[in-house]
């Protein structure tokens, strides 16, 4: 146990996801927008129509990129990894002349620029002039509006939205606790959401979502998903999307979003409903006594397809989401901070056996 | 129990650190260079004359600032926390087109390059030009060249040299875990060692020495050091320099930096050398069961002065250092990479109880 928390909990045994204040994830993601969930998760209630007003300005005010920030991006190379565009210029616009301790205005103004930093890392890989975000926009609509300089259809703005709540926050995940972990030394919140950015990039963690979507890109067709389960599991293989650390049953966001992918991208949804039925078998049939459910990455990956998403930014854009749970984290752990320091085994020689090479004296 | 590690041991109930190797800090430390002690955290040994010279030769070819990280420095505001401009411009330089897995090459290009970004960080402060690297000298010496510009004196030189030897390593410290934590997703060394740097900034840990300093800075001389300390322990401030989560005795690094300091800084050492004794006396007369032994950052305040070094780069200083261990864990912990993922416990309410407001529907 390396926390208490009251931020969220994942009831694995259970299939169960609940937010804070009690919320099981499959009665709260119909009936709010990412902003309500980030509020939710910060303050411990939803908000009333005039403080999630006073949020959606807060968050208008602080979308754009101050000067270090827009300098950083502007340097990058355009072909880089836009995760790694993310960690440097979050850094830049989060960087301060004296340490500050975390706030929820800090958490406010981190979470609001994220999609103008990957809009900005996408438009320079493809050569294109930055797009300032549009005061009248929420934080999906303006994401997709910085990437395109279109005004997007309702139903993506919903999808994205969607995916943005059903992702803010889950347990102690890897990113999360690196959060709490440099929060626990007294650092800033832009130190916590740079340091939780970099663990979300590693392909066991933020990158399963990309991994699952070139795996149904590689399947391509209904019909060719068995011929390629067969030999990838040949192969030893591992399916990205199949397998969590804490459900031992179906993961309830994926349950969400595979009912979404119906509408959000039927022609892949195909593919993935028949990739998902005989992956199971496959697993199951090898493993009977594993519980080896589809995870959110899987049916994520279709849903942000739908809402025409680049699979390139797929870590990115559970960032986005999930810089509101790291956020809340932070916060939560000010109440009682004391340092995450554990105990090691050591493993290496008895000192004083081995004397120092003579040279080196 | 997080991990188990050959890398550094602390042995706090017998006031030992133990290096990679089974080498005790104080037979080690006087024998070697920064240098040799990074290569001994990431390979295991110590290097022969010509591993050490190609070591050198790669940090030589490592040192300059790529054109990204040259434009997040130009960038950032001159008066940055300097621990910010290393956060935001280190992760400028290792960022990549794609996922790196995590190398000794990596490991010695970004330590190579760190005193490039400080001395970049400190000169912006005093608007000053850069100064490139000089090839000719080691890690130690070039960071004081391109601070000031001048041929630093050899045992300027070497007092910086042996606090990078002494605070390579110290077991799993918050920083050090931070690393670990983030490489354990599969992401890269960049982000391990960015991540490290922001909780390193937190007053718990790497900022312990810049307030050591200035609280000898405000005490000012060996006479005043009675009236300060009494009055502040009247007010129940903690005195910064006392106390480890580990050390039961003697901390074996203050002990090497206390006799360091006589040289490096003779007057400040008497008033820490007063400072300590009656600090001690304090803490004990009022907790004579608890170690209240004096920490590494104590003595490495005065050490760090006698070289030279700004207090307002303490923390960036310590990075320099630490850099070396973070990047041999996050090797170590490649050969056996599980996610770490700890679990938590729920202290919200129980789910269903509270309905959704209706406003929200």
């Amino acid at each position: 146990m390396a926390a208490q928390t009251a931020v969220s909990e994942v009831d694995g045994a259970n299939g169960r996801l609940i937010y804070r204040g009690g919320y099981l994830i499959e009665d709260l993601a119909p009936a709010v927008t990412f902003e309500e969930t980030a509020y939710l998760l910060w303050h411990g209630e939803l908000p009333s129509r005039s403080t999630l007003d006073a949020l959606r300005h807060e968050m208008t005010a602080a979308r754009r990129l101050k000067e270090p920030a827009r300098g950083a991006l502007s340097a990058m190379e355009p072909d880089t990894d836009p995760m790694d565009v993310l960690r440097t210029v979050i850094s830049a616009q989060g960087a301060t002349k004296a340490l500050a301790k975390p706030s929820v205005a800090e958490a406010v103004a981190l979470t609001a620029v994220i999609p103008t930093i990957i809009a900005g890392a996408y438009r320079r890989r493809r050569k294109q002039d930055l797009i300032e975000p549009r005061d009248e926009l929420g934080h999906a609509a303006n994401l997709i509006w910085m990437m395109e300089g279109k005004e997007p259809a309702t139903e993506r703005v919903h999808w994205l939205d969607q995916y943005l709540v059903l992702l803010a926050d889950h347990g102690l995940n890897a990113s999360t606790f690196t959060a709490r972990v440099i929060a626990s030394t007294g650092s800033d919140l832009t130190s916590c959401v740079v340091g939780a950015i970099g663990a979300l990039k590693g392909p066991a963690h933020g990158g399963a979502t990309f991994a699952a979507r070139t795996m149904l890109d590689s399947i391509g067709s209904v019909e060719n998903a068995e011929p390629w389960l067969k030999e990838a599991h040949a192969r030893h293989a591992r399916f990205p999307g199949f397998g969590h650390r804490v459900y031992r049953t179906y993961d309830p966001r994926a349950k969400i979003l595979r009912e979404m992918a119906k509408t959000a991208d039927p022609k892949l949804h195909a593919v993935a409903a028949h990739t998902e039925e005989l992956a199971l078998k496959i697993l199951h049939d090898e493993h009977p006594e594993r519980p080896n459910a589809t995870n959110v990455d899987f049916w994520a990956s279709v849903v942000l397809t739908g809402a025409g998403i680049p699979k390139e930014l797929f870590t990115c854009i559970f960032a986005t989401s999930r810089v509101a749970g790291w956020a809340a984290h932070v916060l939560e752990s000010m109440e009682d901070l004391r340092i995450i320091r554990p105990a090691s085994v050591w493993i290496g020689p008895e000192p004083g056996k081995k004397p120092l090479p003579v040279e080196q004296r």
